[in-house]
């Protein structure tokens, strides 16, 4: 599988002119010379729109993207069923992960939104939803409905994982109730480091897209708490334990051991890994602030 | 418990002034006479901002508000601890059943967000976290954050149920991809009929601030599925059954089975309630284009 690169290409801020494909994947900008969709099922990066679908909506800040597969080369008609692989599962999966897709639009778009010659990088969207309908051809396609995202600061680190571009202060109401939406790059390892499974029960949310799971920052991120996005702040739970932790109906102890707050009763002890050091502190903070 | 009404009050909309607190209690803007929040346990409907809290911070659109209780009558200063109970606990409430809060500011408050006299009912916001700490006196306070509210029409339901403000298009970004943040009115009743019991495994989060489960519009709510806010097109679920649902990973069939998509293997049957109708369309919608 190729390492992805998730979220915006140094040098390249949105608004970006380029002449042509070639230019595009010498940019890191799309890095495949053929095919509207960089990616595979690990998570797409990049999509082309250029009005090569029928079935393409193009609304500015968001747009309801078709699938790739189910046409002859060459030919925009399609001839069988667009399946749930490749590009598509990837886009799919980048939904379920919270990464961010670069979108380029071509001249061949919609007027109102595509540039008059060659390839624009318009930004970094989200994909807000995806399902499949049977397209104007009378074969299935899959459609991935893409918002922009506002705050594309959220992907980085202060490694500078991901893509270093511009950063600015993290937006605690939009980062932590959202659930389909944003992770940070730190999150995104702190998750595939315990393979998506929760640190609390154990178990894994198994989704057609991919394993999924949440990253819970201990200290809230930004505005309240003022955490840090580190990943000795980062746990990884299933939904139902991160809504029970964000509430403070179960905390961590002293001793790593889960406890239910209303009556401190032990579910067990939280699941570690010796790669991923979880800094006590913000289970201190956590237990004196949030835990009733 | 008082009946609550969460949302705008018909004839109030945001900047409307009240010249004491007589006039907001007619006008069922703020159903107290006295205190800072009208609400108790099951839910705190409105605030009044007026700068009685040292630890108040009032940002317009944006505010950390102090919690009621601990201090003697007609004082300011705090001599105990403030319990999690009565309208501290119903802003939390509040908060993981999605439901918004009226802030209403008077003249005391801070000088750029606050009205030269009397009172103003300055909109929705919604409770997006919410702690404790120790206050400048020393005694423990609970602090809510509120954020201000850009969607009231989600409140709105097709028999008017909630407040009759406005209504406008609802926007599925928002509404589908945030946990801790809106309900419609029908899903909160949907909700409550269930005792906030998953439909598919019958569990409940238990949180310090009461039952918590989720509302799943079958056929998705607003862009780009266009689903109605009818009890029929909604579910109420357990965060991880809710992704599994949103995902694919789960559906419904014709005799009422709940199967993994994957293999469609039975999970159980769906839970139903004779007062709580499922119109099988939605589920044939959600099978049809979801699954894959």
């Amino acid at each position: 599988m190729a390492k992805r690169t998730y979220g915006e290409i140094a040098g390249f801020p949105p608004g970006s002119m380029f002449a042509d494909r070639r230019a595009l994947y010498d940019a890191g900008v799309h890095r495949v010379l053929q095919g509207g969709i960089c990616g595979g099922k690990d998570g797409s990066e990049s999509i082309v729109v250029s009005g090569g679908y029928p079935d393409d909506e193009d609304y500015g800040n968001e747009l309801i993207y078709t699938g790739h597969g189910g046409r002859l080369p060459d030919s925009d008609v399609h001839v069988a069923d667009q399946e749930f692989i490749v590009g598509n599962a990837g886009l799919a999966r980048s939904s379920t992960d919270g990464n961010p897709v670069r979108v380029i639009r071509g001249a061949g778009g919609v007027p109102d939104h595509s540039p008059p010659s060659g390839f624009r990088y318009d930004g970094l969207f989200r994909v807000a939803d995806y399902w499949h309908a049977t397209g104007r051809d009378g074969f299935r396609v899959w459609r991935f409905y893409l918002v922009q995202d506002d705050q594309p600061e959220l992907l980085l680190d202060d490694e500078g994982f991901g893509a270093p571009g511009h950063r600015g202060p993290v937006d605690r109401t939009q980062a932590t109730i959202q659930r389909l939406a944003r992770s940070t790059a730190k999150a995104q390892r702190v998750k595939a480091l315990h393979r998506h499974n929760c640190q609390v029960c154990g178990i894994c949310i198994e989704t057609p897209a991919g394993r999924y799971a949440e990253a819970a920052h201990i200290q809230g991120l930004g505005k309240p708490h003022h955490g840090p996005d580190l990943a000795g702040n980062i746990l990884c739970l299933c939904p139902n334990h991160h809504v029970m932790f964000d509430t403070g109906a179960i905390y961590v102890d002293h001793g790593w051991t889960v406890r239910y707050s209303a009556n401190d009763e032990e579910i067990g002890e939280l699941r570690r890994m010796p790669s991923h050091v979880i800094d006590v502190t913000y289970l201190a903070y956590h237990r004196m602030h949030v835990v009733p």
